[in-house]
């Protein structure tokens, strides 16, 4: 047991934009997708079912309230709702916005070509923008 | 609105193993993984966030439950939790145990290959298998 806190390679590939009740919510810096994630505060867990049912439930509703948002976004059509962790395994929950014409449809986009990581200012931006919106 | 059906390309694709309080459980047809999914009985549903509280209540019972057996299973060390829809609309999610020497490790198993469908007889057993175990 140790206390919690991202995996390294979650804070190099996203960015922090503020904490839910149980989760931090990160924007991967990938500006082909938007595309969030929930990293439980919660030290050591790997699977969804390692979370108690007080946990689950702040997490549905951290889900919940990532996705309304992310539906809203120009242009998506399709949320994706994933929890892999085959790389890093710490629990994160991916919510991607998608559309028929992104660089991955119809396909998944976990290892589906390289990041095209935000320049500086338009990062500051979304994550400004995704800042506004979790309030 | 209509009746709820499952997709015919679910159909095609998995076979029906048991109706939990929310969704039809259901075997992928692809022996390269233990991979199940839940089809919500929900009419015209398409994300998770279609699903009331108490269907997501029930979904994520579920969910814990078909974890917890795939979490078992030989060799699984770790599980993927996905809710894509970009092909087939209708709200699904799968659950596959995953281990480091599988076919796809460690990326997604969604658009890794072509599936290895059972023989006939293997796949009555597994079905019998999954029965048992979410009677």
């Amino acid at each position: 047991m140790s206390a919690f806190a991202p995996d390294p390679r979650l804070q190099a590939d996203s960015v922090f934009i503020a904490d839910g009740p149980l989760s931090q919510v990160r924007l991967m810096n990938d500006r082909r997708f938007p595309w969030l994630l929930l990293v439980p505060r919660v030290a050591d867990a790997v699977e969804w079912i390692d979370l108690d049912g007080g946990q689950q439930r702040l997490l549905l509703a951290e889900i919940n309230r990532v996705s309304a948002l992310l539906r809203n976004e120009p242009g998506v059509r399709k949320l994706n709702l994933g929890a892999l962790g085959n790389i890093v395994r710490q629990l994160h929950i991916h919510l991607i916005g998608r559309h028929e014409r992104d660089p991955a449809w119809p396909g998944p986009v976990w290892g589906n070509g390289k990041a095209q990581v935000y320049e500086t200012d338009a990062l500051s931006a979304r994550t400004e923008y995704w800042r506004q919106r979790l309030r």
